[in-house]
């Protein structure tokens, strides 16, 4: 597996704009992105648990039930949630991608991302749908990785070719973050293309497994959003044998496909609002992996924690006070606890005991940007990974207005 | 039943007092309170569900199984918490009470709040403990109410007299707050004092219902901590006729000791880490309790929601969005949702949809220091109130370096 240029454009036969059409007034941030497959597309979903669900979530969900898709559109700066007409808007944007493509309108995902319940106007999209779909072209991966950013600060997307029988795939993808961001069953935005051949049944097979690693391990707030979706098209133009089975293939294939959602959560994590740190828990030889992801996900989602690593501050105590409120079931006295980085890794606990360490050298180690804890359960041998980040002023400044 | 002065002395035969003693460096804040009842008087606590539990509340539980103790002693700036000989010195702790007061040891209440993982030495109380008992007097309420506060920025105290069997009885107490406040089954530290005679059994059971829907209905930062107490002690000097099963003087007293949580639970919340706002959220017409403290706890415990009313930016959603990942059983679409302060009311949100507002009206009810949230859930009657505050640069900046 090598990493390849080109986000979601670098698997054969995609094609993606990003233009600004007007929703957001900042005439400089472009706002809509569309994706388009040269070919029909295996499609995969995974949407928010969030009883209260963006209309186009709905829309997508209902167009790609049959398994296939063939574009994305998704716009910025409005979430289309909680509006009278949302589903209809949301509607009236696939039939305008569908009528300026030449495509089914069953086969367009669509995806909004913003301020919940600010009605949303079908005419920014009326206006610039023939300019956007000019403006589709192999090198537009960038520009849709930055269409659908909200409050991220640099855009999300990676892509990395490997072999399957034979022949070279590609998969791509890109994302949004920043905040509102503690997904369940999928997260804010993602897409991803992928060239490889693999039938919808397995496509969404791969895509909810590889979730509940990735995609679910990531918090910036707590804040499970109301409009996340991960999409994934496979065109199948790579030319290899269709994945039908978990075989050997799909083996390959998934970790083709974690390659690129693993990366995405870790920007995703590094950009969350207002960040300047990456925050990464391994919880290890645990009982089993429920527990492993329960401590993990509660030590990176600890208000007190983040704010502690945010002032570089060694207060490992708010890291076991979050182990010991997770409800993991553990035993507390037997837990290790160290915090490492570039900079080196320092012991804090042992045993659920302090141990004396130097402040200096801790200090060393948080000033770093990329800061990971480990926590040792010594109870089995299973392990997870959840990432997350500091918070600072500027989380409680972009979001004390984010809407005015 | 009329608020009266005094705090934990307000009611007969209890005496307090609040000193430095040396745990903290800043010799003018005090930080050991201690309690005493002139007689043995029924007791009842209730503890943090936190798997990791500060070494205090092991002794406590301990010494209060028989149902009877006799004075309480707290310390803040330390925790005693993670510490290998953490139990030992609280032990000892309770023998310099007893040795001082004459009390039996077993009688002793012990509590501690402050970091976490920071060896607490036994000289401080071996040094101060005849001075600290010479200074208990009935006016020592206040004394003990500043010494167990940590970040706090005012004391947290109140009393209040009633009537049980032709006696005046009287019930007050004092709390801590500000930080790691997310109890569940207890809260930070909160002791309160009455006169009242009542059964050990019957004053547990009071406590214990009573915090399902006071001290366990607040939450600052979602961190349930490790030292989470609260305890009361009944002398029964009242010389009220024992209330020893469920009758009409117990639903007097339950009144009356809710009268007294519910009021601690508000300044618990409104004096939250770099609060500027008390945010109220009252969940009704739920189809359950269960359902209905839920929600409301969900609202007051979104970052998102309360940077947003740190910014007084009438951002609604972002509360809907609360409401629909809390994992209550609800019909997101009958929803209605107002904001309101002493300057107003205002519809938001009316069937699950945005209705038009005004935003300058909007502005004017979130300016006001204390907000309300009402969610109506159109399923049932059943209603619960939650109690939390905004989220600000302070709260980073005091848990950013708190601990260095």
């Amino acid at each position: 597996m090598k990493e390849v240029m080109g986000g979601v454009c670098a698997a054969k036969g995609f094609k993606a704009a990003g233009e600004h059409c007007g929703i957001r007034k900042n005439k400089t941030k472009r706002d809509v992105a569309l994706i388009v497959s040269e070919t029909r597309a295996a499609a995969a979903g995974v949407y928010t648990t969030n009883l209260l669900k963006g209309a186009p979530l709905l829309v997508t969900k209902d167009n790609i039930s049959d398994g296939y898709a063939q574009a994305v559109i998704c716009n910025s700066g409005n979430a289309n949630t909680c509006n009278v007409d949302g589903v209809e808007v949301a509607e009236k944007t696939c039939e305008l991608v569908a009528k300026a493509t030449g495509l089914n309108v069953k086969d367009v995902i669509v995806a909004s991302t913003g301020v919940i319940g600010l009605p949303l106007s079908i005419e920014p999209f009326e206006t610039n749908m023939d300019m956007l779909v000019s403006k589709l072209s192999t090198d537009g991966g960038k520009n849709a990785a930055n269409a659908i950013l909200t409050t991220d600060t640099f855009r999300k997307e990676i892509a990395y070719s490997f072999e399957i029988d034979g022949k070279v795939c590609t998969i791509g993808g890109i994302a949004k973050g920043s905040g509102m961001i503690h997904p369940n069953m999928a997260t804010m935005l993602s897409f991803i293309t992928t060239d490889a051949a693999i039938s919808p049944e397995m496509l969404q097979k791969a895509l909810s497994a590889d979730i509940q690693d990735t995609f679910n391990m990531v918090s910036v707030d707590g804040d499970t959003s109301t409009n996340d979706m991960v999409c994934i098209l496979a065109n199948g133009m790579a030319e290899n044998k269709m994945i039908d089975a978990e075989n050997a293939d799909y083996a390959i294939f998934r970790e083709a496909l974690n390659a690129v959602t693993s990366f995405l959560c870790r920007e995703i994590a590094k950009d969350g609002e207002g960040a300047t740190k990456l925050i990464t828990c391994i919880a290890k030889n645990a009982a089993d992996i429920k527990t492993a992801k329960t401590v993990a996900k509660a030590v990176i989602c600890s208000n007190l924690f983040k704010a502690a690593i945010f002032g570089e501050d060694a207060n490992w105590g708010r890291a076991m006070c979050a182990v010991g409120y997770s409800g993991a079931d553990i035993d507390i006295d037997k837990i290790d606890l160290d915090f490492s980085s570039k900079a080196g890794e320092i012991a804090m606990c042992r045993n659920g005991k302090v141990v004396e360490f130097s402040e200096e050298k801790a200090k060393k180690v948080l000033m770093e940007n990329e800061i990971t804890v480990v926590v040792d359960l010594r109870m089995g041998d299973c392990e997870a990974t959840a990432w997350g980040c500091d918070l600072t002023y500027d989380y409680v400044k972009i979001n004390g207005d984010y809407r005015t």
